[in-house]
C-alpha cells in the first residue's frame, strides 16, 4: 500500500472483524455516480450497513453536463445532494470524504482523517481526462468530466467573447473567437453543436465590436468518424447537421501539440485561445489502490461477476472497470454502470443468504442516443435508427426521466423549454468575477 | 492620479475632446447594480452614446442573495446578463472591464488595457464589506455583497455539516455546527433565519452522526435593536420569530475578536467555525479615484444634483454616494440607487437639451420589507406596519416583479414554492469540489 496512516489520525477507529452475531456486514461503496448510487440503492432491503463515500457531496447527472458548460443550466439543475437521495434508506450512510488507498488483506479503505473497514467493497470511483501522456496540455484544454470542469468552461467561453469585444488586434480576436473542441464523441458533438448555437443566436446583438457568429468552431477526431458506435446513416447525418450549424469537422486527423498560441492539428496550426478536451478518459486510481491488472485506460480488468482477481469481495465497476462482452469492451455510458451497480448489490445479497451461483454480469443494451444541437438528436435503438427534431425530443424525455428529483425535472424541462423558443440561455454568468483575466481558473 | 497608463497598452486609443457635430455626447457608467442599470436604461431614448462598464457580466439581485447562500436558488437565477438586458438599446454598449481610475480634468477612465473618454460620468460602484479596521478577519468571515460572497457562505455553511458528521472531538464538533452572524440588518437576519431553517428542517435525517437541529445559530448585533429603521413593534415581534426559530439573538454588544477557533463577543468566547460578516459596508474606491470628500463610510459626499463638488459632468449614486434628506443619510437600499439613477439620466438629458434649471434630488420612501424565515416576513409601508406569512408573500411578490427577465421570474417563484412545500433547498451543492478541506477557498 503506498498510503500510511497514523492512528491518532484516524478519527474513526477501523473495525478489524465484526462481531457476526450482532452487527449486519459492511459495504463500503465509493464514488455517488451512476454506479455506486445504483448499487446503493439496489442495497437498501439487504441486512447490511452501507457506507457510500464521496468527494462531492451531490450525485452529478453528467449527460446534462454540456448545458452548464454553454450557459444553459446551472450545476444545481443537475445535481442531487447524496445525503437527501439516500435520507430515507435508514441502513445507508453518506461519507463526504477522499479515498486515499486501499488495504485488501486488512480489508481497509484509507480517507483523509479517517478509516474504515468494510466486508464489501464496490469500486466506482468514475475515470477522468485522459491527454494521453501530455499532462502539460490539461491546463491549456479544460475537460468535461466534473460540475468544475463545466464551470471552467463556461468561464472559458464567455470570458472569450467578452475579451474579444475589448481586443483591437484582429489576429488574437481571431484567436479569442476559434473554439477547437478535441474529441468527436457525443461530449464533442454536444459542445460543438451548442457552442455553435450560441455564436449564432444567443448572443446575436450582444456586442458592438464582434459579430459572435464570426466565431470559428472546429471539431476534430482522430477516428475516420464522429460518434463512434452509431450506424454510419446516422454519423453522416449528424455530421451534415454540424456543418450547416457552422462547425467545421475534421476527422482522421490528430492534436499534435496545445500551446498558449494554439493546436496543431495534423500538420496545420489552428491559432486559438479556447480548447475543450473530450478526446479520452482514463479510469480513476483504483487499479493503483488495489495492485490490480490494468487496461491501457488504466481500468481494473474484472471478472465476469465484476469482481477483481483474487478479491471475491471487491467489485469494481462502471467507467473503472474493463470488461469484454461478445469480444468487444463494454462502453463508458451511464446505463453499463447502472446495471453494473444492481448487479454488484444482487452478487452481494446472494452472498449474504448463501446463495452461491450467480449468472455473469450480462450488459443489456437499451439503444444509444445522442444530441447535437437546439433542437436536432440521433437515436439508435435496436432496429430503430431515425434523426431530427423527434430524437432530440426523445433524448429530452429519456434524460428528464432519468434525473433525480421532481424538482430538477421541471426546473430542467422548463429551462430547456425556454432555450428551444428563445434561443436564449438562462446561465450565462462568469464566476468566480476575478476569472476574466485568467478565465481557466 | 495614483493610476499610470502606458500609451502602448491602451487597445482603444482615448478619444479625447470630441467632433461635436457629428459624434453624440459620451456617458460612461461605471457599475451595472441597481443604480447603474437604471442610469443606463433611463438614457435610452437620449441623443448619447452610453458605455456601462462592469467587472462581471451581470446584473445581480441582490436581495435574494441569502437564497444563493443557503442553498435555495444558483446564482444564475437571480443574476441578468447585461449584454442581453441592453441588448436592443442601440445607443449603449457594454465593457466588461475593471475600473482602475479617473482623471477628472482629462475626462478619463483608467480601465485594465484600456482608456476610456467620457463627457459626463456615472460612479454606481457600490460598496464592500466593513472590517473597521481589521482587514485580518475577512477571511474568517465572509461578507455578503456579490455573488462569489454568497457562493463562499455557502460552501462554509455545506461544509460544516459535512464536517462536523466526520468529526470525533465533541468541542470540535460544536465548534462546526456554531453560526455566527455579526450584524443585525436584514441580511444578517435573512441568514440567521434561513440558516436556523436548514438546520431544524432542510437536513433533517441527513445525517448519522449528528442532528443538524444541535447547531447554535447566534446573531450579533451592536445597537440595542436588530432591524434599525423599522418600527419597534415590528422589531420586537421579528425577533420573537427568530427566537422562535432557533436563533439566539444578542444585541448591544459588539464583536471584539475574530480567530480561526471562534468569535470574541463583548467578554464572551464563542467557539465557532462559521461566522459571516454582515455588520457594515463601506464604499468602493470612488472617492480615491476622484479625490473627493468622503463620509466615515468611504461614501463620496454629493451635491443635491448627486454631482461631486467641483466636477458638475461627474455624478456619484448609490452605496458610492453620501447625501443627507430632512437631516438624515439616505440610506443604502436598491430603490435609492434606481431613483438616483433615474434622476442623474435626467439631468443629463436636460443639460444637453440646454436645459438647466433642475430640482435637486428627491428620494421617494415607498417602504420597506424584511423576510426573515421560510415563510414570516414584515413589511412597513407608510402607516401599514404588519408582520407575518402575509409580509412574507408581499415580499416575495414585490421582489419577484422587479428580478429581470421573465425566465429568472418563473424559476425563482417555483423554487420559492419548492422550499415552501417540501422545506428542500434545490442548490446545496459544495463547489468548487477541492472546497471540503477549505471551505472558505
Amino acid at each position: 500500500m503506498h498510503v500510511k496512516i497514523a492512528q491518532d489520525q484516524a478519527v474513526q477507529v477501523p473495525q478489524k472483524g465484526r462481531d457476526k452475531t450482532t452487527t449486519p456486514p459492511h459495504v463500503v461503496i465509493v464514488g455517488g455516480g451512476f454506479g455506486g448510487l445504483q448499487a446503493a440503492k439496489a442495497l437498501r432491503r439487504v441486512p447490511v450497513r452501507v457506507t457510500l463515500i464521496d468527494y462531492n457531496n451531490f450525485h452529478l447527472f453528467q449527460p446534462m453536463l454540456y448545458q452548464v458548460a454553454t450557459g444553459g443550466l446551472a450545476p444545481s439543475d443537475i445535481t442531487a445532494p447524496l445525503r437527501a437521495v439516500l435520507r430515507k434508506q435508514r441502513n445507508t450512510e453518506v461519507l463526504m470524504a477522499e479515498v486515499t488507498g486501499i488495504d485488501t488483506r486488512e480489508q481497509l479503505v484509507y480517507m483523509d482523517k479517517q478509516t474504515l473497514h468494510y466486508d464489501y467493497l464496490i469500486l466506482a470511483t468514475g475515470s477522468s481526462n485522459n491527454y494521453f501522456g501530455h499532462p502539460q496540455w490539461e491546463h491549456l484544454a479544460p475537460g468535461m468530466k466534473s460540475a468544475d470542469d463545466a464551470l471552467t468552461i463556461r468561464r472559458m467561453v464567455f470570458s472569450a467573447f467578452e475579451e474579444a469585444e475589448r481586443e483591437a488586434d484582429p489576429t488574437q480576436k481571431c484567436a479569442l473567437l476559434t473554439f477547437v473542441l478535441v474529441g468527436g464523441g457525443p461530449t464533442g458533438v454536444e459542445l460543438a453543436g451548442n457552442i455553435a448555437e450560441l455564436a449564432h443566436h444567443a448572443l446575436e446583438g450582444d456586442f458592438r465590436c464582434i459579430d459572435p457568429g464570426m466565431a470559428r468552431i472546429v471539431l476534430v477526431q482522430g477516428p475516420k468518424h464522429i460518434l463512434p458506435g452509431f450506424p454510419p446513416s446516422l454519423v453522416h447525418r449528424a455530421t451534415k447537421e454540424l456543418q450547416r450549424m457552422g462547425v467545421e469537422v475534421r476527422t482522421g486527423t490528430h492534436v499534435k501539440d496545445v500551446t498558449e498560441s494554439g493546436v496543431m492539428i495534423g500538420d496545420e496550426h489552428f491559432p486559438a485561445k479556447n480548447v475543450i478536451w473530450t478526446a479520452g478518459v482514463k479510469a480513476s486510481p483504483a487499479s493503483k489502490w488495489l495492485q490490480a491488472e490494468a487496461d491501457n485506460h488504466s481500468r481494473v480488468k474484472v471478472l465476469p461477476d465484476l469482481t477483481v482477481p483474487g478479491c471475491a469481495n471487491v467489485f469494481v465497476i462502471g467507467d473503472t472497470a474493463s470488461l469484454e462482452q461478445n469480444g468487444k469492451p463494454l462502453p463508458g455510458l451511464a446505463p453499463v454502470a447502472m446495471q453494473e451497480g444492481e448487479y454488484a448489490a444482487s452478487v452481494i445479497a446472494d452472498a449474504i443468504e448463501g446463495k452461491k451461483i450467480q449468472k455473469p454480469f450480462h450488459y443489456f443494451d437499451k439503444g444509444t442516443m445522442a444530441t447535437v444541437g437546439h433542437s436536432y438528436g440521433i437515436v439508435d435503438v435496436g432496429p430503430f435508427h431515425f434523426d431530427g427534431m423527434f430524437a432530440w425530443l426523445l433524448w429530452l424525455l429519456v434524460h428528464i426521466m432519468f434525473l433525480i428529483g421532481f424538482r430538477n425535472r421541471i426546473i430542467v424541462m422548463l429551462q430547456y423549454a425556454w432555450t428551444y423558443i428563445t434561443y436564449q440561455r438562462g446561465a450565462q454568468i462568469i464566476l468566480p468575477s476575478d476569472a476574466i483575466h485568467n478565465p481557466r481558473k
